[in-house]
């Protein structure tokens, strides 16, 4: 079966006839490269795909031995990832994501959908997954979010998608996931950080608005984007249009960002993604 | 001859039966009509084609008392407008202006070229038009805005364009102009308002970048926005590579702002643009 | 309550003042007021939302009576329309359909899902609808979609989706909904007419693949053309890349059409739409 | 400096190690590296970047040696490419390119501009460059073109740009620049293949309209895709505002498959392009 193999490490010469030479030698067939340098970071990334009789511990050793401790090698795992979507009330992110998931079309396995409202549990009910609504009301931002935890963690995640989740996630919660969050942000960031973007769209009279996923760090919708998209608006458009037309964009925007990241095409460079697509 | 009259006025009952009775009572042929009210603001807005005998004066007297004080009836007028271009090193988007000039397509005409820079004045050598070189070095900002204008007024402009003039106006520069001006910004507004946009695009890591057509306000990089447009770029460009990819957009998003305006076609309302496209 | 009157007649001077004059006689506010003509048919076309107590026959006499006997006038009606969705074995654009039904977003009610499989039974079930499966195998076209027919009827449908319903339908059916059938057609039309647009698009090249929702006449392929969108796609996509990446689009597509016909902003003239947007 | 060196062979295993190692052992510096193993067609396709002191002979005969006879092993040329501009009577492509070669933005040097008119003679003019108008009337096609060629040929072009010329060549004409001439066609192919393409847009009602740039082949407008980039429209649009529209997007599609060619991104692969962008 084919396997897919990223590697990232200080940029040097002959880094790209090192590792296929690595795997030259355990007879495997390199079915496709990718190779970038970023050259203000000086950082080299390469995702190779692979066939053949695949030992990952031999690979892995040989790779780390060759390419030094900076390196970050690593193959994607033989099982697809258990993800775990967070949604509030919005349902079109949410829909969109059960439908793929129904189909085996999302590159992960959706294990439980987690909300801070009940409103979507019908919605969930009819795809017979498990939905956990715990209320922020009355609840501190830290109660809160344990309880969500103690909730979703049975459910072994390793992965969550905020699919309109309203909510901001605490740097402590963030840190149990690193680089695994994504978020739909439903603006074109940078523009209109923060709440409200699509009245604010409309205050400043934009001609095009869109939508946004990236990683989730701690800074408030400034994690590295991962996919945007962007369709063309008018002056006809109210706020309330602005955000149907919208939504239809967040959802396609968020499905092919996850879908890139389950793939295992989205590397990190400081503050930027790459993408092997 | 068809003749383009726009009429803005507070939003009431039987405004368009109103100014269509005008027309037909003056015998005149309605090509074609566009209407939007602004809801928020309570506004109507009309932009009309009409020919036959047209008589202005009396057009405009008959809406004027039909429609009450805080109507604004205006003709298009029957001459081209007269255009003078503002640019600084850049000549992407004047080279494009240019060329659209010398074949009529401009919808105006360029009657000078005025920069803070002597770089450009070859190419506007080529197509035979005065050239004004003004440079800002040394000077106060409105010593030097004072100069430009003692250089300008003599060609009486209608319009100015900023083709990538890179220095800001005093708001006493721009009240000569008011809803005259257009400036062409090389970002998605309201994503990096001000300098270095492309740079900061890179930062960002953003998946698409845009430019911006506006009309200029005292407020830098706020004014209303015309004409936006985007590409889809990816972590292999290099600030370099942004800024020249941006520059396709750039000229063919100012290009068509002015057009907008020159046809007639814009009206501000709050500080959104209405377009009857 | 707000509704929408749509007219359509031969072109002539004083349309507009004409038609909102006997709005106005009713004492009804027009809340906002659409038109355009066809230069080249000669023909005119207006979308009109009124507000007030809205007596239909009298305005529709009034209009019959004033603008003769080519014209075209008519309410949108006051009750949803009633919509069957056709498919075959895709479930993308109709399960994009069903979650848009259970939230109210689609502008009609799916009453029934038919199919000429059985395989997407499970899908709509789980929206609790009706699902008629009627296999075309082994019976001529005219057989199949008499039992089609005979099933579908006591639905009493006003439209019909092709959402991805990938059989050919017979003159005689397509008579029984004039212009009310919408068909998503995997390509951006006229490019790649017919079947296996997504082969066709890899081995010509394109850059750019597509999406056109239509309404549906007796010329396969040909219908008036309601909505397209692309997306960018490159060398290494295959045939199932390329068919994969447009199911969103087509999803998106087929959705925008539907509602801007159950919104009665779709005018048809010659072989093309004038849509109000 | 960096060169660029492009491959291209049969797939097999092993051939990145091997390339690598090649100008490893060389000692050249790989600045980037771009591979793609076209799966139908079986071929491998590759674009180095190489710094360092380069001994071509050396590489192309090493090279040749392990890649075996149906390799094809080329380096980029040191000098910029010298290229001559057919056009007919629009303006619009032509300027945007002579401005961008008084710039050295092009990628190339504009060493002529031949026409079958005189029209654009004095835009020709401006820019200080010959300007060859052969008329094709009262001519064959083969002695028009033999008298274009003679005109060219002492201007020793690499390459050709048809930047709107609206004649078609004959398989002679083109045998003697292959794969070296560049296309602008004014439709989304293989949409509006041939003559008209807005008219017919226009009369199919399309709602996207767009610009394809290829490579010229035997086959009149089948030949490889470079660019293809779109457009929206409406049913505002008469045949006339989908060509100005258009004229948009032809010029910088035109520019930006020439830039990609003269960059040396661009290879065949049966009738489709690989662009290493």
């Amino acid at each position: 079966m084919a396997r897919v193999l990223n590697i990232e490490c200080s940029d040097r010469i002959g880094l790209v006839h090192l590792i296929t030479g690595i795997l030259l030698r355990e007879n495997l067939n390199i079915i496709g490269n990718q190779e970038f340098v970023d050259r203000s970071a000086k950082r080299f990334f390469m995702r190779t795909e692979i066939d053949g009789a695949i030992d990952e511990a031999r690979i892995l050793a040989a790779s780390s031995k060759a390419l030094g401790p900076d390196a970050i090698v690593r193959f994607a795992p033989a099982e697809p990832r258990r993800l775990v979507v967070f949604a509030s009330r919005e349902h079109h992110c949410l829909g969109d994501l059960l439908i793929r998931n129904a189909y085996g079309e999302l590159g992960a396995t959706i294990v439980a959908v987690a909300s801070n409202h009940e409103s979507l549990r019908g919605l969930v009910d009819r795809f017979g997954l498990p939905f956990i609504a715990i209320s922020a009301e009355g609840q501190s931002r830290l109660e809160h979010e344990k309880r969500l935890l103690d909730a979703v963690l049975p459910f072994r995640p390793d992965h969550l998608a905020l699919a309109k989740y309203m909510r901001i996630l605490s740097p402590e919660f963030i840190a149990r996931f690193p680089q695994r969050i994504v978020n739909i942000h439903h603006s074109f960031l940078p523009a209109f950080v923060g709440a409200n973007p699509y009245r604010r769209a409309f205050d400043r009279g934009v001609k095009i608005i869109g939508a946004t996923a990236h990683l989730v760090t701690d800074a408030l919708d400034e994690g590295p984007i991962i996919v945007q998209q962007v369709m063309p608006v008018d002056h006809s458009h109210s706020p309330e249009d602005l955000a149907r037309a919208g939504r239809d964009i967040e959802q396609i925007v968020l499905a092919k960002a996850l879908r890139l990241v389950f793939e295992d095409r989205v590397f990190v460079c400081e503050n930027r993604t790459i993408l092997f697509e």
